[in-house]
């Protein structure tokens, strides 16, 4: 059976969906020969480079978040697999503006391994680099306690952003690094799945689910979350979802929040629309203030039906950041 | 069987989406009591108003490009279903800044209908207002014969950015119709469906494809298009499409074009990166010049997967609006 999908060949999926992407946005991004996604018009001397690596097949993460005010380079791996450390290291001294580089990393053991070998390779050689891990999932154990069990979700698009806008507004490394793990500390996110998606290199389901159920807290590529259940209203996914986040994070009444929905492919903006004015009203009842939010597709698996819900909990500097314009062509802030 | 869609009550999904939709995005746009969508900020006195009407479900059309540089209003009915003349003539005195209101109507029976006796009643009431048809559908008759065989697809956003620029750069009423016209009269669009949809009202599929059959030229709700076929590759089905939309518009050497690919939902972006490599390829290869371009989501029609491909003629004078800053919540341009 054919796959309904759009493509040539499955071996070619991901140099042909990066040459598309660069020749639709050439005043945007532009592809270097070893396929690192860099901006068309490079920064001058003196700003941090911000960097982050991950598998392709989730798009528009994460090279659609190269920009002005956001990333300087994304390394694209092939579809939801980690790039290979001597790209990442490439990157890392493209980066290099003479103030140094932030190389922002989810919590995917892939990932992880590809950027613990590209440090060690950059320690070797002296490069002025120093990582931040988002791993922003929901967990019943305490955040400082096994952070390695959280793992990195739509989070780090968020942390692109504020972090980018530091580094465009002319922050050092330290200053970059403390607010980016400001922001990934202050942040939790949880995902639902209703669907399956197809493999696009493979054709194969990714993983099944019955008709009358959902999975709250399914991972990036269907790993198993914390349990199915069946098919919940808007409204009740929106509270279940919510609760977890906010007990979580501790957020309390008064405090500054930013709400992200993030779709995975087949849930339509009408359903997410749906889910974020259940969730304003019982920020609204909690006294907690929606002071920012984003709707949309922006790490997606596939054609999935689902969503994640991401919160940060933010301070009057982390706003700021989060207001700073920006231009990439997947996040544009004027 | 339960719909894996997240709402509550389908009888409340139009009231509640959009209720969603202004709460996410409170800089930007504000409900009316009658739910019209309107800009946050009004502008002042001497603009030409830019209003439109459709159908909901198909999020983020059409009132996600209410913003500055773009629509003033939109008036949104229900799903898939034209709102009603009286909500339209209160959009029209809404939009009055003293410089006439240009009303955007995609050619569908429904919304003209609707606009006819919007018009209708209007007149009588001696308002400043002149409508603009976008009918931009491929077709075998010429263009100036049976406007009306060709539907209104998505070509109506490329239309809302360009006039909304020469709105908002203090362009007459007669001008920002002759624009609107001229930017209408130089597109065409094709679309290609590869899965049916869930109607979200009735938990009833749209229609049904066989499992390997995709079928071109097919309508914004699967009314029936130019042809059933096995699925191509998508460089195939660049090639099909884009040779049909220049023959069309009888696009020759030297010219310049905006491309705009539309996922309909569950395609995705990677997809139609794949597809918009191709049709710069061959624009290339025939010495078009592709000077603008936008790949996502604009107006989908729930989780089908398939995609309308959009091009555009482009003159100067269309080109230097089309790159105009605008600021709605699902377009903006710095």
């Amino acid at each position: 059976m054919a796959m309904k999908k759009f493509i040539n060949n499955s071996e070619n999926l991901v140099p042909e969906l990066l040459e598309g992407y660069a020749l639709a946005y050439p005043g945007h991004i532009k592809l270097t020969p070893s396929r690192l996604v860099v901006r068309a018009r490079q920064k001058a001397q003196g700003k941090v480079g911000v960097i982050t690596l991950g598998g392709s097949g989730h798009e528009p993460a994460l090279s659609g978040f190269v920009g002005e005010g956001m990333l300087d380079i994304s390394v694209p791996g092939e579809i939801f697999a980690a790039p290979g450390p001597p790209k990442c290291l490439e990157a890392i001294k493209l980066a290099e503006r003479g103030a140094g580089v932030l190389f922002i990393v989810l919590n995917h053991s892939g990932d992880v391994l590809s950027a613990n070998t590209t440090m060690d390779m950059a320690k070797k050689q002296k490069l002025n680099v120093k990582t931040v891990l988002t791993y922003e999932e929901v967990a019943d154990t305490p955040r400082d306690k096994k952070p390695s069990e959280r793992r990195g979700l739509v989070g780090c698009i968020p942390v692109y952003k504020i972090v980018g806008a530091a580094a465009e507004a002319g922050m050092s490394l330290d200053q970059c690094v403390a607010i980016a793990e400001r922001a990934a500390q202050n942040m939790a996110t949880q995902g639902v799945a209703m669907t399956s998606a197809t493999h696009p290199s493979t054709g194969q389901a990714m993983f099944t689910l019955p008709d009358d159920e959902m999975e709250i807290g399914m991972g990036q590529h269907g790993e198993a979350g914390r349990g199915r259940m069946k098919i919940q209203t808007a409204d009740r996914t929106a509270e279940l979802m919510l609760n977890q986040l906010l007990d979580d994070l501790k957020v309390k009444a008064g405090e500054q929040l930013m709400v992200l929905l993030n779709g995975f492919g087949a849930t339509t903006l009408m359903e997410l629309f749906i889910i974020f004015r259940r969730v304003h009203q019982l920020c609204a009842e909690k006294k907690i203030k929606v002071v920012a939010s984003r709707v949309g597709e922006f790490l997606t698996v596939q054609e999935m039906a689902g969503f994640q819900m991401n919160i940060m909990r933010l301070d009057d500097e982390l706003l700021k950041l989060w207001n700073a314009p920006c231009d990439a062509p997947y996040w544009t802030k004027r």
